[in-house]
């Protein structure tokens, strides 16, 4: 009765099923005829030309993903809680050469064009100061709430009138997508997303994300940066595999869904206790240490989040037995 | 009647007579007679061994200097004005390939262990976790204040109880030294401080700050370090001039008194208006458009600061009539 | 019949059923019982204490293992045909944030002291040159031939003489201690090598790498490197588990047992036309473009090598048939 | 009697004089008057429009120069014995985050069509090999020779046939154009020439250096790249002082001209000993270690080039006295 997290949950059957049938005589690195399919696959996802690389995680898919729209002197407005500000060990920071990360706050994780303009407003233009020169926001944010797509589109003409660019951390857009039932562009590119880290790891698949981008010429030089970091992988067809794998018959949303349903059955055992709105496929719950203590003792793993609270995360594989008993244990307290 | 900044002033005319006098027949880069003496006349300032080095700029002193300190995946705690954070451009990311600052609020421009301990405190010490490995301050700070020795100690002991390394920027540390009247150790490395940015551009210099290491282990790449970032001039004997010119006789500490005078004179005049104690040459004063407009069209020179605020700086040659009249007519408002 | 690369071919049977044996529930990134056992695993294979870790690439490898042991402003001698030369797009610069490859000469793929001590010579060490402070061997080098246990020892010892670090890209490591019959250490660690980037991509694994570090001394950073780079997995237990699957039995030998069995058969051929001696799994050979011609006709792959030459790699699953098919054809040339 | 180096020579009377008359108060950094005259002052020199910006060092105005030009993933192509190469340090790698240099040998100094297509003629255009991006000529050469225009322009019509840039270094600019007797611009831009880095502080300046673009599209973060290495001086006003003196009444030339004529007059007296024709201010003799000795009892400073060399350097200031000694003590030999 595991709901640590999903980054570490089982490899979906088909996930497993297309790897193994990858694994004929094929070109390496990216020369397979698998790769050769990313764009297509993704453009036909997102209804427009795409250009999309495999990588095998979203820190990697981040970092490349920023170090395309942002130089070394400028910074990368994003969330405090992002997962590129907490969560990468200064990844950005890396690929990026020494570009900044320039964290601003906001209700249930999300950032506001108003958070923007606030941090930005005392920022003298001049050459002596870090300038922002990207967003980055997180679809599913890390509260488990989900941009609306004229959120997105509020933070994308941000970045148009600026003449920034935006990213977007989808380690959970499968979720987000999910959740909002528009389609996958809606929920991204239509609100002027310029690079997406297209998250499946977290949803099925093994090792595999997609960098997806939308304006083919950030994309220019994604496969010297992909090399130059080590992430060429010579077998790459495997990962190909597992994004085909995930997007044929969307399966990713059908995984979503599934791991969201789970989140909303346990939020419906504490509807009081929600920290945010559960949208996702987490849950953040008030929950003091004796009541975590009394979870813990029926056999529920979860992480504590802060001083008086929990988070629950649910995967594509939750168990419905589980689930139910959480919601009813939470209901209990 | 300027005010604008002491960074531009005019050269001390001792100074100017030290350059001329290096003007001989000497071997390149710092290998000549007078960049030689730097250890020791820092030595004898601080009363212990010191490793010390020329460089043209503060920026470039206080990016090397981090970059003796910090690794690339850790981080740095400062002030949420300090200069590193809001006025280099980035350089302390270029020089440590990626370090984050992280930034702490505080009055009158100081960090305290408390501001530091909230920052790190809800830091998971985990591999994904940027953490701190350094912290920096400023003497005199962006505000125009002065941290005690005792205030330094307290933030030294935050270091050394974590293992931190403590740098200090003291583009302004003359006026930091006249204003508490203690040694030039008792206001640094008796506090804990590993690396200096000893200043003395805003202070008569023309072109030479003074790196000082009081740990020489730190300072052992110093010298690569500062070639690699193209800062080791081949006429070096002119830097080390300044910089000798400026110690002796403790002519770094009578200009700084010059200028710290001129701001408390200038302080007197407006009491009431003060946005943080006058402790060395900067004077930030609560004006509004309307009286700003009405000081500048009486012909001073001056800074915004931010909507209803105003600063004033004093240089080593203030103009002593200027000034009295400055605070006249800030009295007059 | 294909003898383009090694780096694409199949996964070994054994490798895909201890992936899917690791895919149970598991604490994420290297936080699993598998990684965890990684330590002890390579300790017995070398017979003294190791740290290792896994990572997706043998570029990645190497470049970590680089950033390592050379500080920004020095270099790493390697030989002028190495794979951090010639085939990681730079990873090695982006990585060391910079150091320098310093490519030297040597026959059949092997750097001996000799031509080390060339480069060196004259080299000022001044701080206006870089200087070596690493080696970077190729274990088997890539003109297919293996550095003997004294000849690697010779190596090691410049290194020692001199204080630098003695880094081997063994990406065909399996291959070089199949060949020689001996012990692994004997093939690397007693000879000076400090960190290993132990192959297993190109001898049946599917995207697992180990690098081992002789002196748990430089591995102190190891575990933040990897992260900050995007190369800590979440599912990382798929990684340790093909390292452990191709350890158990000693799977890792009897592969390159396979591979190096095969090119020797390819040699018997042509035993005129070698470029190089055949001591692992490639074999190099001198034939016209007429001659090549006549091979692909007949159904060959492989890679062409400068103008007169031809390059034949086997991997742990070569075809018998084909292997035998290929001698045949050769001898007929 | 030093004939050691040019780098450490006394600043012009001319020069001195114009950092006197700059010491009034002006806005900092490069908001003065002098700096804005920079872009002018370059444009008349080479009779188009320029974007000039100063720094303090060559080494700095080298690797701003190629940050510019060459993105990290790539490499340039210089000299072997070039100054980017053997005598920064690695500055280059640590401006370009790690792009390559890429060294050619060449006659006398000088690098050719041929050597560059020698170089670059294997190197495979796909994600795995760095290829060049750039080129990089000195001018005059290391060797003391210059190139003809005609020579540098076979050079630019590599680069433009490959769409690469081209960069030149030109400490000894004044040197070249001297011996040239035509055009600043035909010794560089009219070959093609991108980016200069035009050198002052060998010929009579204190510290301060040029940067030119001839491609202003190519300067549009050079602000931001010399702040962020912490070059921009806040008193720069003495930097731009230096420049503006040293190309009124073309200062340069004349100061070049008399080390170029005291270097020819020291080639006269050991016509049959040079090592490479004498074309600027530097003059390579084959003498040994007696010889050397001989000439340093009779008082002459020199460095010795390799095992049987001496290079002698003259200055804008050189000692006729001086000099005539020496080509007699040579003739003596």
């Amino acid at each position: 009765m595991q709901f640590l997290s999903d980054n570490a949950a089982a490899v979906h059957p088909k996930v497993w099923a297309a790897m193994q049938a990858a694994d004929g005589a094929q070109p390496p690195y990216d020369n397979d005829g698998l790769s050769a399919r990313l764009d297509a696959a993704f453009s036909d996802v997102f209804g427009r030309p795409c250009v999309a690389q495999w990588v095998a995680t979203g820190t990697a898919a981040n970092a490349l993903a920023l170090a395309s729209i942002v130089a070394p002197h400028r910074g990368v407005i994003c969330h405090q809680d992002a997962h590129i500000q907490n969560d990468e060990c200064g990844a950005p920071g890396f690929y990026t050469h020494g570009a900044a990360l320039m964290p601003v706050p906001g209700a249930d994780g999300r950032i506001t064009p108003e958070a923007i303009a606030a941090l930005t407003a005392p920022i003298r233009r001049d050459v002596h100061r870090v300038w922002p020169q990207a967003i980055s926001i997180t679809q599913a944010s890390e509260a488990g709430t989900v941009y609306t797509p004229a959120q997105v589109a509020a933070i994308g003409a941000v970045a148009q009138e600026q003449g920034w660019r935006l990213h977007m951390d989808g380690a959970r857009f499968a979720n987000a997508v999910a959740h909002l039932g528009c389609s996958p562009a809606a929920a991204s590119v239509d609100g002027g997303v310029d690079v997406l880290s297209f998250g499946f790891v977290k949803n099925g698949a093994m090792n595999a994300e997609a960098l997806v981008w939308f304006d083919p010429a950030l994309a220019q030089d994604a496969g010297y940066a992909r090399k130059r970091a080590g992430h060429l992988q010579s077998k790459g067809r495997f990962l190909a595999a597992q994004i085909l794998a995930m997007l044929s018959g969307d399966l990713w949303l059908a995984n979503a869904r599934g791991a969201n349903d789970a989140a909303r059955e346990i939020a419906t055992g504490a509807p009081d206790r929600l920290m945010h709105p559960v949208e996702a496929n987490e849950v953040f719950l008030r929950l003091n240490a004796a009541e975590r203590a009394a979870l813990r003792q029926q056999g529920f793993g979860f992480y504590d989040w802060g001083v008086d609270g929990a988070r629950f995360v649910t995967a594509w594989n939750a168990d419905h037995d589980a689930v139910g008993a959480l919601a009813k244990a939470l209901a209990r307290l």
